[in-house]
């Protein structure tokens, strides 16, 4: 899905609308997620300033620097945006001030969250005497709630992610660096419609029990836990995420655990708790709240050292989070990961991870690979 | 070169010092370059807030979440900083005003330019009444002066890079994709001494003419020019930076025409003029006017679309910039790219680029992979 100019004009009306209610005069956005999905606009992020800047009323324009401009002059011939481009010796927040200074009665003014903080200084010491405030509060509500061809979209990545797991459990791990699996991982994602293989968790026995362990020079061997956690990002710009873990039975034939098999089992259990306790209406916190009763029923509660997920769209990572303290009630519409994880120090960490959504009915997962404990050689 | 916690320590105290001059309180700084640079870590930027606050004078302090929390331990244990582990349903904004309130008598606060402005916007909630600045003033004059450790780190990740160059003309280019050749490149980089391939410019024909083109869907024919462009990241934090233009020959063993011997003719010249000129002492703006004066003289002045250089170093930009209104006086130990390019809209680009360094003597050269104009098939 590449929405349309149309449904770009509509998002942006529906941006203005809320900065009206909001009393936002102007949002300014540096290159990342709400640009393009309000612009369709994927910009580079760096010390050079690409912005868009979007008044209450009236046409946005957009920044861009000149050896970067081809792009957005395509798309501002389309009648998207009007086009500023500036040169290599001009300061482009003098001339966002500027314009800015230009519509007068200015109070508020709203930044993306990921924009580069010199870039807010810079634009703090030129406009003065405004308030600052972030653009998420204008802008989270469209995004959070996902059309169909989003959902569409990341449901089409996450089989794609399946696809990637199906194929790494046929390759050997025993003897093998972490490296070398996380290298694995990222070239199946790229041969299976990923545009971008953004991260490769692999982290094998005791680096299991560090959540966010990338993946290292460590070998692995028979009898380990390996949780891989990974994604990247499709043509349409929405990504997969997915953890499973598996277990290096060997050459021998090893059998894991009981610990290891009980551990296991509860993360599962935790994990189809949660997604059969989506329903519209239900707080993000509940959700949390359902895996985090289980695990720590079964005596891991400690051991379970994160949030239960994170919503997921144009961003890794978004609203909602589904967090002790994060009472947002679930509609139809938003997409999220739900993954538990138990991770015990100096031993093993297990994490199982889907991309799921909330329709009427309640949760759909956009991850169907197993989640049984998969042995590999 | 993997720093010492020593020269760490060094570091540090060199930052205090500077703040004393300037009359800074607190260094805030998110993950990124300013971080590692200063203590060696690499922390995840993502919207769980990782923090390094060093204030004026006495310990650092680093805010991790819990999940992440296992790396920084370990820095914390040899005595580097001292850490605070925010759990995921606790504001790490709140633990960082605190410990800036409990000090007292603050006036100027810094942040690091890449930090997301949504951690400055809830900073500048948390903590009011003081002036906030970049870091960059503190700790930019540190850091464009390389260490000979890091000089070395430079020259030999550049030297993967060149390796990589004679690779890959050795491909055919003729009927495939840029990104293919992309694709290549990225391997490439990984199989020579890159841990991440961060970038794979090939902009073929007319996409030549837009310096940021990526790589895209085009594919390569015989009588192409193509702008190569690339780098990666080793093991150490510094990086690569090379471009190279190339003509596909193909089967029939085309030649190129007049105007692209003639425009690859001036681009070397220039880039090899600017380079002679790097000198101890002499002006940033200064090496930017050789090569553009030269490009100028031959008639594609306004086809030189961007600034001759950027710095280099943990960053793949940083100062010094090569460009127009920048006084900074060239000295030893400072390393930047030197990348002239004439663009030709509708028909084809050319650039050329090594990373190079200023010693007492003048220029050296991080790049050795030959700037002949290469025939590909």
């Amino acid at each position: 899905m590449t929405p349309s100019n149309e449904e770009y004009r509509t998002r942006m009306a529906q941006a203005q609308a809320r900065m009206k209610e909001q009393g936002v005069d102007w949002l300014l956005l540096a290159p990342g997620s709400d640009m393009r999905y309000l612009s369709g606009l994927s910009a580079r992020v760096s010390e050079r300033l690409n912005l868009l800047a979007l008044p209450q009323a009236g046409q946005p324009r957009f920044y861009a620097p000149a050896l970067e401009a081809m792009g957005p002059r395509e798309l501002a011939t389309q009648g998207l945006f009007d086009l500023s481009v500036w040169q290599e010796d001009e300061n482009p927040v003098k001339l966002v001030a500027e314009a800015v200074r230009r519509e007068g009665g200015q109070q508020r003014l709203a930044v993306s969250d990921q924009m580069w903080s010199m870039f807010l200084l810079r634009l703090q010491a030129e406009i003065t005497n405004v308030e600052w405030q972030s653009a998420a509060q204008v802008i989270e509500p469209l995004r959070i709630i996902k059309s169909a061809a989003e959902i569409a979209a990341l449901a089409e990545i996450g089989a794609a992610a399946d696809v990637v797991f199906g194929e790494i459990i046929k390759v050997r791990f025993s003897g093998r660096r972490e490296v070398e699996i996380a290298e694995l991982l990222g070239q199946m994602l790229r041969a299976n419609q990923h545009e971008v293989a953004k991260f490769a968790i692999v982290a094998s026995g005791p680096n299991g029990a560090s959540p966010h362990h990338d993946a290292g020079e460590r070998v692995i061997e028979p009898g380990d836990m390996v949780v891989l956690d990974f994604g990247g990002i499709g043509h349409h710009g929405y990504g997969s995420d997915i953890s499973r873990t598996v277990f290096v039975a060997g050459d021998a034939g090893l059998a894991p655990s009981e610990e290891q098999l009980n551990v296991c089992n509860t993360v599962q259990e935790a994990q189809e708790l949660a997604f059969r306790a989506i329903l519209p209406g239900i707080e993000a916190q509940a959700l949390d709240k359902v895996a985090r009763d289980h695990i720590t029923a079964a005596g891991y509660g400690e051991a379970f050292l994160h949030r239960l997920g994170h919503g997921i769209g144009l961003d890794g990572h978004e609203t909602p989070y589904l967090v002790h303290g994060n009472a947002t009630k679930i509609a139809p519409g938003m997409a999220f990961s739900d993954e538990p994880g138990i991770y015990l120090a100096g031993k093993f960490g297990v994490r199982i991870e889907d991309i799921v959504y909330c329709n009427e009915d309640g949760g759909v997962r956009c991850n169907e690979a197993t989640r049984e404990l998969v042995m590999v050689l």
